[in-house]
């Protein structure tokens, strides 16, 4: 069983204040723990269900969490019951969340960006940081309004990406100033706006991505060099963010090869 | 306020079961019930939060909805309780949910498909029917194992598309005649594929996605002509499967132009 502490500790981490507080987050499923157990990330509890060491993956996970931190073999229904995701599949790790801030974004030669501006679906923006480490983007930027990127539900989402690349939140004048300075572009995804020719773009580029509902704001859509267009065919007035992302980072990072 | 009888339908409406024994879904949210109302689909009940006309979108639709169908006017906490999404915006319908048979497909020269093979995830399954819409897909294709298409959640993450084509539930033999009949290629996306050369493809294409665990079942994989690969250059293992679906129509649509 779980202690009290460790019961109320489970709890504030589904909170984005108790996080910030504390530092920690909260990584939910097999496969993010098995992305998190890879990593450097100073790992503080895990909790398992007693079924877990059932399959050869699971017996694997339990091994390499057991090597690293005090690990909690509870019920099933015990671990449902502490999760934020609808099934944890048997394994909830308590980590130290990393900090990352713009001065930590290794810019290359060819370096791509992806900068979220108020994008609130926890899913969408765990998607979107999966999409981002895929095709090799430097960093993901939060900017003011965007859901907290160590949100258990984000976390599951990006499947194990959020430990690959920095996720920086920020604000507006401070990525402003510093893709200036590091001389990036800025694309902004609009209906009304160009094709997408990865031939001439310059080498860094930064990708702005905006609301569900409401886009880009006023603020980021000044940060905007160059509006860019996917072309739809069919009725679907728009895409989902995720997959616009993904569309136009595949041809970023086509364009760079 | 709502009578009994409209209380147990919306609860019922939540279950695939009552949904395929009454021929009725649930649509909620705004946009979804914007783009319901544009078509002919018969409708049945719809219930708005009395702060719907708050707004001149809202009014809009209101006055929209009140012209085709009953309209129950009730408290914003009503909508929220009978609704089966997190946030409905204060409007949910009921509506005859549209049924489809591979034989309603229409095709022609150059057709695109696309076939979910068990796609467990409601918010995915939707994504891939707005991703199918946007780039002019002739249907998707719902193999068994996959998440029932009218699911008020997918309905929602369809955002409207639900309308626009066909969805149909086969079976993998009776898609597997159809595709032959009409001379179809199947495309199946895998890590160890081809990279997808558009201008090689026949004019009528099926791209088929799996599970976002499991992948394509090997029922499916032989239904399968050509593995075609999307190239990642960051670490993520793989995409989600909505937007690998996005990325991959999106290339077949611009192969055909």
């Amino acid at each position: 069983m779980l202690s009290r502490s460790e019961e109320r500790l489970l709890r504030a981490l589904q909170r984005r204040k108790a996080r910030e507080s504390q530092g920690f987050f909260l990584a939910e499923g097999v496969r993010v723990a098995e992305a998190l157990v890879r990593t450097g990330i100073a790992l503080e509890l895990a909790i398992v269900s007693t079924t877990l060491e059932d399959t050869p993956r699971g017996r694997q996970l339990q091994d390499a969490l057991a090597a690293r931190v005090s690990l909690r073999i509870v019920p099933e229904r015990v671990v449902r019951a502490s999760a934020a995701t609808e099934n944890p599949q048997g394994v909830l790790v308590v980590a130290r969340a990393p900090v990352a801030l713009l001065a930590d974004v290794r810019v290359n030669t060819h370096s791509r960006l992806l900068v979220c501006d108020a994008v609130q679906d926890p899913g969408n923006l765990g998607t979107l940081i999966r999409v981002a480490d895929a095709f090799a983007a430097a960093a993901v930027i939060l900017l003011p309004g965007t859901v907290d990127a160590w949100n258990p539900k984000v976390v599951r989402s990006a499947a194990g990406s959020s430990f690959h690349l920095p996720l920086v939140s920020a604000s507006v004048a401070d990525l402003s100033a510093w893709l200036r300075q590091h001389r990036f572009l800025t694309l902004g995804a609009a209906p009304g706006g160009a094709a997408l020719e990865p031939e001439s773009l310059p080498a860094r580029a930064a990708l702005i991505v905006g609301n569900e509902g409401a886009g880009l704001s006023e603020e980021t859509q000044a940060l905007v060099d160059r509006m860019v267009r996917i072309d739809m065919p069919g009725h679907a007035e728009s895409l989902n963010v995720a997959v616009a992302a993904g569309i136009l980072l595949y041809l970023l990072a086509r364009g760079e090869t």
